[in-house]
């Protein structure tokens, strides 16, 4: 036995046991407990028992946590770099990257090789917890590329996508920069919270020294169903959303409105099959909201509030019909709804893969509700797909008058990482 | 028909499906979905799958969310009363019990009578979602009784319980009043946090002009087991909490550690079969921690990481020998471990019932994580059972380096209701 062992008599009863288990099942290589202390997760005998051994693959022609199903929980960074040479970049890819395929898997962050006398490579709160489903998707801002003062920061700038430039100022935006941009992001979306906190700091810790996070937003509830397997989640209004989000198994739609295609972008031909994330914190006025009538409530939305059926008739999935009229011959769906202004027949046929989340960060000095929704969406060009939309939806939308844009971003999400290399390894080869 | 209906064709419908429906399972009565806009929770075919159709009564001699196995999630809210009149004040807590009830059986806050002319009867975003083992527990802070000129506010202060005061200031404490006190609080656990949230928002609505949210804390994993059937749940520094809980099945332990008895205080026998809620956010540094070496970290707690087992071996539940002693004759287990420092033997025997979360609240301006554990423990006497512990731990615990306690309350939470009467009512008549 090693000093260590003598001195802590339950190290070796635990490396044994750890290194005689199976995991959460066969996604997990026995190799990555082979050696260190043991500190691995998902021990048979004390996983505290949350469902959820479900496991993506991290490595692929795209990354996961795009058309994946939308796990329940999140957790979102922006991270600003403080690494100022494109080599401590990669290295920090690099490092996120390894650290990204073994967490996804339900493994630890990094192997353990060290001993009683260093920290443990993993910060531990996630042993025992199963995988949860967790992915882990990685952004570039158009910050990454050129700084405030355009210059060149890690010799990427001439492949900056042509479509990642800031968002706009939308009208009515209200934006605070310490919710806003960033060099990098990381989502992590997980069925349990808790695997996804513990992704974030755990990918924070690595970045130490070279990248801090800028923001961060948890999120508690799925907005949005990116599968035909889900059910439709509702929002803090009450409502269903995302009725007519893409589906992931409508592989047309994903290539036509998702992915992004070679020959999209000449200069930027690193990102096919690759997405845009367009990231929206939306703070939602729920007491006015809620002292709102449901005629109201439902005119705005311009769907009903049990099914989430469009007020010209039939169930959640039927099409609204823009041209029925009820009394008055007013029409049913009034052309300053939410659903009609972002419909795809309104928009020159553009469609998003929404992704977002509810969230509540606690209350304001009124007590009110600090709360709303996160909004995600990848969409292959933001400046046809969202910024089009958006601009109309501030201008018209009935809804604007219960919202408040607080943070904005958007971000290059590259094609997955291949086995072997790095994410983003396309961007710098 | 009626004109709402003629003019939104999809109500008929929906309240017709929502009527014939079964809902959570026999806990739900059909006499709750009589009238009113049908706008039900838990539809038979669009229930959004995540499990969770437990439940637990709100009536009886305890209140739930005590002993209750604690849940995956916590919405805790303090509010300040606005009201002015006792009258009000009780009309508030029997609005809550009534809505408290509704809830934690999988129903939306309240019957849903009005019309579509008017505001909902509740907010609907768990509409669809099952009960998901919803807890609402109610407790009186000590402004309640008199304010901070010491006038009696509502007539109780002849009946204030001798160990509801405000907590003491212990050493390091670094409280931000804005995270401390209250006049009343709602604890909402339950396993979706969607629900909790829920829970919390409709109850702040139902408040509306009686009271105000002062502050909230969501919690994202519990860190504590109250329930022999849970495993052990670890906190953010990566290691098994709670170990030594309290447990429900233990009910000799729960008449002594946790439930007020008759005679306890004769100026408060109100309180009898209640308990006093402590309630102490806690940040955790956790990028101080996370550098710390594994062997400190284990010293500091006094157990292991893997298994939380206790250094002087065995295993997680194996009591602590303080005598056992290593190498160079130095205890096993250090005389400033927080296993030791907060173990009943050196505390007199005191126990406590543990019912801590997890949180993270985004991050610092330096890009740290505002993180850490918001400690809820319910007691029978603050003054023997929690004080004098954390002034133990305050002065001498080893881990006290790595923590800051930023909020501080301490709550009365009353016996349950019975059915037909409000939360409380034991101390207004």
């Amino acid at each position: 036995m090693t000093d260590e062992q003598q001195e802590n008599p339950r190290a070796g009863v635990s490396r044994r046991r750890l290194l005689g288990i199976t995991g959460t099942g066969a996604a997990v290589g026995a190799a990555t407990f082979a050696g260190g202390l043991g500190l691995g997760r998902a021990t048979a005998d004390d996983s505290v028992p949350q469902g959820g051994s479900r496991t993506y693959p991290f490595y692929g022609g795209h990354q996961s946590g795009v058309v994946t199903p939308a796990q329940d929980r999140l957790h979102f960074a922006a991270f600003d770099v403080t690494a100022t040479t494109r080599e401590d970049l990669i290295t920090l890819l690099q490092a996120w990257t390894l650290a990204a395929a073994e967490m996804t898997q339900g493994r630890p962050a990094q192997a353990d090789e060290t001993s009683y006398d260093a920290p443990p490579a993993d910060t531990g709160e996630a042993d025992g917890l199963p995988a949860s489903g967790l992915t882990l998707t990685f952004g570039f801002g158009p910050s990454l590329f050129r700084d405030a003062q355009g210059k060149d920061r890690f010799g990427i700038a001439a492949r900056q996508p042509k479509e990642l430039a800031r968002l706009p100022h939308f009208p009515a935006d209200k934006l605070d920069p310490s919710r806003s941009d960033g060099d990098l992001c990381v989502q992590a979306c997980a069925d349990d919270p808790q695997v996804a906190v513990h992704a974030i700091r755990n990918l924070s810790r690595i970045a130490f020294g070279s990248a801090e996070i800028r923001w961060a937003q948890l999120g508690f509830g799925r907005t949005s169903s990116t599968s035909t397997s889900q059910a439709t989640p509702r929002n803090l209004f009450g409502f269903k959303d995302g009725t007519a989000n893409l589906k992931a198994e409508n592989a047309g739609d994903l290539d036509q409105h998702v992915w992004v295609a070679r020959g999209d972008d000449p200069r930027a031909e690193w990102m096919t099959g690759g997405s845009y994330l367009v990231a929206r914190r939306i703070n939602m006025h729920l007491e006015t909201w809620d002292r709102t009538s449901l005629r109201e409530q439902e005119a705005i939305v311009g769907r009903d509030r049990p099914q989430g059926a469009p007020l010209s008739g039939g169930t959640e999935f039927t099409e609204p019909d823009f041209a029925a009229k009820g009394r008055g011959n007013e029409p049913l769906i009034s052309a300053t709804s939410h659903v009609q202004l972002a419909h795809p027949t309104r928009n020159g046929g553009a469609k998003m893969l929404r992704r977002g989340y509810n969230f509540t960060d606690g209350n304001d000095a009124l007590g009110r509700l600090d709360a709303g929704l996160f909004f995600l969406a990848y969409v292959r060009r933001p400046s046809t797909q969202y910024i089009p939309m958006q601009n109309r939806l501030a201008q018209h939308d009935g809804m604007m008058e219960y919202l408040q844009h607080t943070g904005s971003a958007l971000f290059a999400v590259p094609p997955g990482a291949r086995a072997g290399g790095y994410v983003g390894e396309v961007l710098f080869t």
